[in-house]
């Protein structure tokens, strides 16, 4: 596991009062994916997340005033129920992308009560994690978290 | 495996006259990729490459004038004797790199005769692979992986 940067990095975790295999369904299945993964009133217009490394990382999200933002990016590591790497520094089939920003390095460990949630968000420049920061990476990432917790809890 | 993208990507092959898994020895022992990774006169100089998920690709190139070039990125796949992808794309622990050029593709096919070494490279751009290829990427990579195929066979 990467060390954590203070210059480069942020992180978020969380208790999910779910198992680590309800939890991989949200990301899994499309239908469930769209209903956690973006802060209200940003909605997951489209999304096709290829869960294997290599495979696409694709979600399209629709703004309040109708715009839509794509985001293309790549997963690298992708072990069930386990840990998730996506980062847009590459597209799919590890084609290396135009602008990297980010890479996220998300952990599913079973715990007493359900499964921590921990997310470690690599930035490629202290600029980026500042702006990722200031763009509301904490409130942002703390909503969308405790909605993926509710709608894991709801399939249990 | 990616589709080969004629504005983006290089490619060569050939025919080796070894086992995968001779192969696979030349990428893994230091003392061994230091004889075959380089055209000469350039030199490995130094070389730390973690073949895993999420590992360290480093290596240190030497000019015939001293000069040194050091290379960074990151193993993305690692099924021994089988394939290995890395990029500098992304660092070691797929830390997003600030200036994304390259990914390269290397499978190694088991054939009558021995193994047919395939390396697909994609860049970020069309002028990434220009100036790949411009550099002297096919008769550079046609030497090393004759090298290659010469050290390998040594060891059997």
């Amino acid at each position: 596991m990467p060390t954590f940067d203070p210059e480069l990095d942020l992180s978020i975790e969380r208790l999910i009062e779910a198992t680590p295999e309800t939890i991989w369904r949200c990301w899994h299945e499309p239908d469930l994916f769209k209903r956690w993964f973006t802060p209200p009133p940003v909605e997951v217009a489209e999304v096709d997340n290829d869960l294997q490394a290599g495979g696409r990382a694709f979600v399209v999200m629709k703004m309040p005033d109708g715009k839509t933002i794509p985001y293309e990016g790549c997963f690298v590591l992708a072990e069930p129920h386990k840990r998730l790497v996506y980062t847009d520094a590459l597209g799919p089939g590890f084609r290396p992308g135009a602008k990297p920003f980010m890479t996220a390095d998300v952990h599913l460990l079973p715990q007493e009560g359900g499964t921590l949630y921990k997310v470690h968000v690599m930035h490629a420049s202290p600029g980026g994690r500042a702006e990722h920061e200031a763009m509301g990476f904490h409130e942002g990432w703390t909503t969308t978290i405790a909605q993926l917790d509710d709608l894991a809890q709801s399939l249990e």
